[in-house]
């Protein structure tokens, strides 16, 4: 009885090991999801040396539901992506912040038997997001985890359609952020280290281009009213100060075990805020899925199969940062 | 023509110096007035060893006024702050947030001959304020800086009347922060050094007093929404951490020298935001005047002559940390 899956999982020296994970017969609103696509982002690198499976940016097909699934039926296409549960009962879940609950489940730290480096897994439908009719699987994924942290961000932070919003870094999140502050009518000034993205960036939507490595000082015109950080370290934020508007706010996005270190009286007398934010909260994910097939937003990427060898190469691409700029791994 | 005023100024070994001010005959919507009162806030002893005449936190009464005046009218008890004078005209001014004008008028970089440790000042009527009836001079100076900053960091923070907040630090900011707080009907936990705060802070409208010296971690139960830290350093962030809901928002209103070192990945995964702020812009302050007078909220309060001996006594007592909570000149 139940389902037995391959799953993709990292190891002590960082080696990609293929497992067998069993799942027993689907229960309340449990979904049998046959994976199809999984992005692969640089929390996963982060993950490689530790014994679960990963990823989680996962798109796939419903193949079985379990009793109390409402919505969802065989052959839907759906994805999943950083949260996998929530108590539903805290003051966080009742105000659709249950990113934020205190009994969330999440990738790297429950559910460590099942990713999206896998041919199957089992998710709860309330945690299942429907993928739109114009938006492949494959275009999907990335959205899951990396679009989801920049859309996120943008809605945290109060972006509007009128403002003049930073991007610092493209990357697998930095040219998602790039095409939906495009799309919502944002001036989008770009920074990134050399101008060998500065074509693309154009292309994905960027208004401006500047280089910053070496700076010692931005000169950027008309100052910034949001700076969303994509970077994979913290940036020197002394170099951005001089480029934000009074009132302006910060999105870091970079996962680094470093303080946070800003100048601090600046801060005040400037009123700049500091967001701290990570993947969008359900509804907020839904929004984002509609406004990104709505705009044509998809990912740039390479793809590689689903396999150790095709994940032990993704990963390789992304940790040298020659990724461009997500990577997908495809299902056999 | 004109007049001369009295005013006292700071000078290069801290001395505090009487000396003359001139000011020609009014023009626009200036404003004559006779200082009867000054709060006395800790920027003044980071300015008394300047070439500049000292206090933003002034009470007084119109004697003269210009010929664009609109409302005021000789013998109309009045208010000032940190703020003089903005453009009017640009993004921060015509939204509300004159505070960020690029062109803003502030002490302690702008009209250096002038402040209210003095007999009297000449400020536009744009930048006074009328004091409420029911709210006498004295008790309205320390609300011109005080008062302004720690409500405008209730209004930025979006603090809600079904909050629980934390403040930091008991002194002339945070003294009045309790207050405004337990008046909007918050939880308001307080945290101080020692308990030798404790009754006042719990007469002032605290819910619950936690001394934090040598502690390693603190013990609050529920955990809190907002945190306003008024201490006159900064304080260990970290220690504040686990009192902190996911989604809390921290108005950080020390003045400091230090950057703003604060743990970052446990900011990005609770979701903390930090808000940058100052004094309150001026709709913010008549708001926060109306509330204040409704609600009965003003300063404890030591009370010194203006004098020379006056003012070196009273910034003597907020230096030594002996202020219960703030200083007032009350003019011969």
């Amino acid at each position: 009885m139940g389902y037995d899956f391959t799953v993709y999982k990292g190891t002590a020296d960082g080696a990609i090991k293929q497992a067998s994970t069993h799942r027993d017969t689907l229960k309340g609103d449990d979904v049998l999801v046959r994976v199809s696509h999984s992005g692969v982002c640089y929390t996963d690198v982060h993950y490689r040396h530790a014994d679960m499976a990963l990823g989680h940016e996962g798109a796939g097909v419903v193949e079985q539901i379990g009793p109390e699934v409402k919505e969802l039926k065989k052959g839907d296409r759906v994805g999943w992506g950083y949260e996998h549960d929530c108590c539903g009962r805290c003051s966080h879940c009742l105000t659709g912040w249950e990113t934020m609950c205190p009994e969330r489940k999440m990738y790297g730290t429950d559910d460590l038997d099942q990713g999206s480096f896998a041919t199957h897994a089992v998710w709860r439908e309330a945690f299942l997001f429907k993928i739109p009719d114009n938006l492949t699987n494959e275009d999907a994924a990335p959205l899951m985890c990396g679009g989801s942290t920049v859309f996120n961000a943008m809605v945290v932070g109060g972006l509007k359609p009128t403002a003049r919003v930073g991007i610092v870094g493209i990357g697998g999140l930095g040219h998602l952020a790039i095409q939906f502050a495009a799309k919502m009518g944002c001036q989008v000034v770009v920074f990134s280290g050399t101008n060998s993205k500065k074509d693309e960036a154009m292309k994905l939507g960027a208004t401006e281009f500047y280089a910053t490595k070496g700076a010692k000082k931005l000169e950027i015109g008309k100052k910034l009213n949001n700076l969303i950080v994509s970077t994979s370290a913290q940036p020197d934020w002394e170099l951005y100060i001089s480029v934000l508007d009074a009132g302006a706010t910060i999105s870091p996005l970079s996962v680094s075990d470093d303080e946070f270190k800003f100048p601090y009286m600046p801060m005040l007398a400037q009123g700049l805020s500091i967001k701290g934010s990570i993947v969008s909260a359900r509804q907020i994910h839904r929004d984002m899925l509609e406004f990104a097939a709505f705009h044509g937003v998809k990912p740039m990427k390479m793809t590689y199969p689903m396999t150790v060898d095709g994940i032990e190469d993704c990963l390789k691409t992304l940790e040298e940062g020659k990724m461009r700029y997500r990577g997908i791994l495809v299902a056999k």
